[in-house]
C-alpha cells in the first residue's frame, strides 16, 4: 500500500508508492527508450485501460468502446489509492499516513500522434472541462483536500506514454506549493487589502514587457521570476480562486493552445509540464487566491544548485523570453 | 548584469543570469550531445580557464601550470559576479538585487576519465578539503551569507562537461531549502531542546534499517521521506552545525566514495547530484542546526506532479534502497 510520509524537518510531504515497487534493475533498464509499442491509450484498446470515469462519445455508445473524443480513465499504475483508510501514524520523530488518494488519466485524443495544441480550440476546451469535472467529481470524497491537474509532455518532461494525456492526482493534504502560495498571498491581503494576482496582471498590462497573449479576460506572461526558460503563467483577468467553478473554458482554451503552438514553432516541440494551481477545497480562499495555469519548458537541467536552495538559474530574462514568443505566429 | 528576483507570491528568488543569454536557437541545439571535445579541464590546458585560486600541486610548481592533483579556478560563465554592488530595488510588486556573488569550479582530478569515486580515499578528502578552504575564503567576503557546494554526475544530472569536477555558489540571501531546515530545526529545539538531526541520527541508528555505512562517527543513510530512489545523506554523528569547521575528513571522504562506488555497482553508473546543507554566516545555528551531504540519483524524472505540488512520488522505499546499497560491496 502506498504511504505518505512526512520529512520530520521541513514537514514536506513524500509519497512512498510502494504499488510500483521498484528495484534497481528496473532503473538500468529504463535507460533504453521503447518505441511502436502497443499503446492502451489508442482506440480499439479501451479494455486495457481500467474502466472509463467519464467520457465524449457519441450519444449511445457504449462505455469502454471505440467512438470516443476523448476519455478519463484510472490510472493503471495509481501514486495514491482511494480504497485505504485514512489513517495517521507515528514512531519517534517520523509521521506518516496511508497512501489515501485517487489517480486519473486523461486521454485528450483518440489519436496516438496528435498533441494537445494539434487539437481544435474546441477539443482543447474540452479537455479543460474534462479536467473541471473530474475536479468536482472527486471533491465529492470528503477525504480529499485539493486534486493536482497536470500534463507531462515529452520524454524528458517525464512522459512515460507517448499517447496525449493528462493526469489528475486527488491528494488528502494540501500540496507545499499551493500552501506557500496561499500563504504569500493571505498576507498580501492582509497588508494591502488587495489579491496580489490581481496586483500582478494590473502591473503586467500596464508594462507590457512580459504579456504574451491577453485575449477576452486570459493573460499568458512570463513571471517576473520565472524559473525556467520560456516559464508562461496563463491566468484569469478577473479575480477568481478556483478553477473548476469557471463556466466557459473557451477563451481559456484558445489562450493555452496558442501559447504551447508558440513554445513549439520557436522551441522545437519542447518537453513541457502544465500544473494548474487552484484553492484547496473547503478553505475561504475567496478574498486572497486566484488560480492559473503553469506552464515549464523543460529545455534546462534542474540541477545540484537547484535542489540544493530551492533557487533557480535561469538563462534566458522573462523579458526576452515574452518578446520571443509574442512575436512568433501561434 | 546578472540579477536575482524574488517571486512576489512566494519569496523564492531566482537567478536571471542575463550573462548567459540563451536565445531559443540554443536550447534547440542543445538537443545534440557533444562528444571528444577540447576540454579545458585538462592538464596543459590551464590558460583557457580564468586563473586559479586554489591548488593542490607540487612544491614550487608555478600557478596555472600542469603539475597540478587539484584545481579551483572561478567560472568562466559565472551564474553570479562579485564584481558588483549590493544593491536591491523594486517596482510595484517586484523585488530585485544585483547579481552579487561568486561562482568557483572544483576541477577534482587532471584525469579526463576519472570519476570522483575512482579516486582513492586520500584524493576524495583532498576535494572536501577544497570545498572547505573555499568556503573560507569566500566567507571573507561579508556580502556573502552562504555557499552552495555542489556536484553534478552525468549529463542527465546537468553536468554540462564530462571532466570530474564540482562547483561552489556564493550567494547574499540564504537558500530557501536551507532556511526551511533552519525553521524546522529551531521549531523543534524550541520545543524538545535537542537537536532533530541529532534525534533523527539516533533513531536511525537504533532501527538499522535505513542505514547504509556507519563508520567512525559518519553515517550514510536513506532518509525516511526520501524523495528519490536511492537518495542518500551522509550525516555527521555529533553535533555539527557547519561543514567548514571540521578538522579532517578522512572518515567522510571514505563514507562518501563508498556510497558513490555502492550507486555505480547497483545502478551502474547513475547520474546524481550531490549537495552540501550548512549553517548560513552569521547566524547563531549552533544548538539546532546540523550539516549534512545530500545524494540525489537521477533515475526518475522529476515531472509535472512534483513541480505542480511541491511533493514527490519515490518508487523505492528508503527501507529497500537502503538494504541494496548496503549490501553490495563498495
Amino acid at each position: 500500500m502506498p504511504e505518505l510520509r512526512k520529512d520530520p524537518i521541513i514537514g514536506r510531504w513524500v509519497i512512498i508508492a510502494t504499488e510500483r515497487g521498484k528495484r534497481p534493475s528496473d532503473f538500468v533498464s529504463e535507460k533504453k527508450e521503447s518505441s511502436d509499442r502497443f499503446c492502451a491509450l489508442c482506440p480499439g484498446n479501451e479494455a486495457k485501460t481500467p474502466p472509463e470515469v467519464y467520457a465524449l462519445r457519441p450519444e449511445g455508445s457504449p462505455p469502454n468502446t471505440p467512438g470516443w473524443r476523448l476519455r478519463v480513465v484510472k490510472n493503471k499504475f495509481p501514486a495514491l489509492i482511494a480504497e485505504e483508510r485514512l489513517e495517521q501514524t507515528s514512531t519517534g520523530v517520523f509521521e506518516w499516513m496511508s497512501g489515501v488518494g485517487d489517480h486519473e488519466v486523461v486521454i485528450e485524443t483518440p489519436q496516438h500522434n496528435t498533441r494537445l495544441f494539434d487539437l481544435d480550440v474546441e477539443a482543447v476546451a474540452d479537455v479543460i472541462w474534462a479536467y473541471r469535472e473530474r475536479i468536482h467529481a472527486l471533491k465529492q470524497d470528503t477525504r480529499f483536500r485539493f486534486v493536482m491537474v497536470f500534463k507531462n509532455h515529452g520524454v524528458a518532461a517525464g512522459a512515460s506514454l507517448e499517447h496525449s494525456h493528462s493526469q489528475l492526482v486527488a491528494l488528502p493534504i494540501v500540496p507545499k506549493r499551493v500552501f506557500e502560495e496561499m500563504e504569500g498571498a493571505q498576507r498580501y491581503h492582509a497588508e494591502h487589502h488587495r489579491c496580489i494576482f490581481c496586483d500582478i496582471i494590473k502591473q503586467e498590462v500596464d508594462a507590457e514587457v512580459r504579456i504574451i497573449e491577453q485575449k477576452d479576460g486570459v493573460i499568458a506572461v512570463a513571471p517576473f521570476a520565472s524559473r525556467f526558460p520560456f516559464e508562461t503563467w496563463i491566468i484569469p483577468e478577473k479575480h477568481s480562486p478556483s478553477f473548476e467553478e469557471m463556466e466557459d473554458y473557451h477563451e481559456l482554451a484558445q489562450v493555452l493552445r496558442g501559447v504551447l503552438r508558440r513554445m513549439d514553432r520557436i522551441l522545437n516541440d519542447p518537453p513541457f509540464n502544465l500544473v494548474i494551481h487552484t484553492s484547496p477545497f473547503g478553505e475561504t480562499t475567496h478574498a486572497y487566491y486566484h488560480w492559473h495555469m503553469e506552464i515549464m519548458p523543460r529545455v534546462t537541467k534542474v540541477a545540484g544548485f537547484e535542489w540544493g536552495t530551492g533557487f533557480y538559474i535561469n538563462p534566458t530574462p522573462p523579458e526576452e523570453a515574452a518578446q520571443y514568443l509574442r512575436e512568433v505566429s501561434p
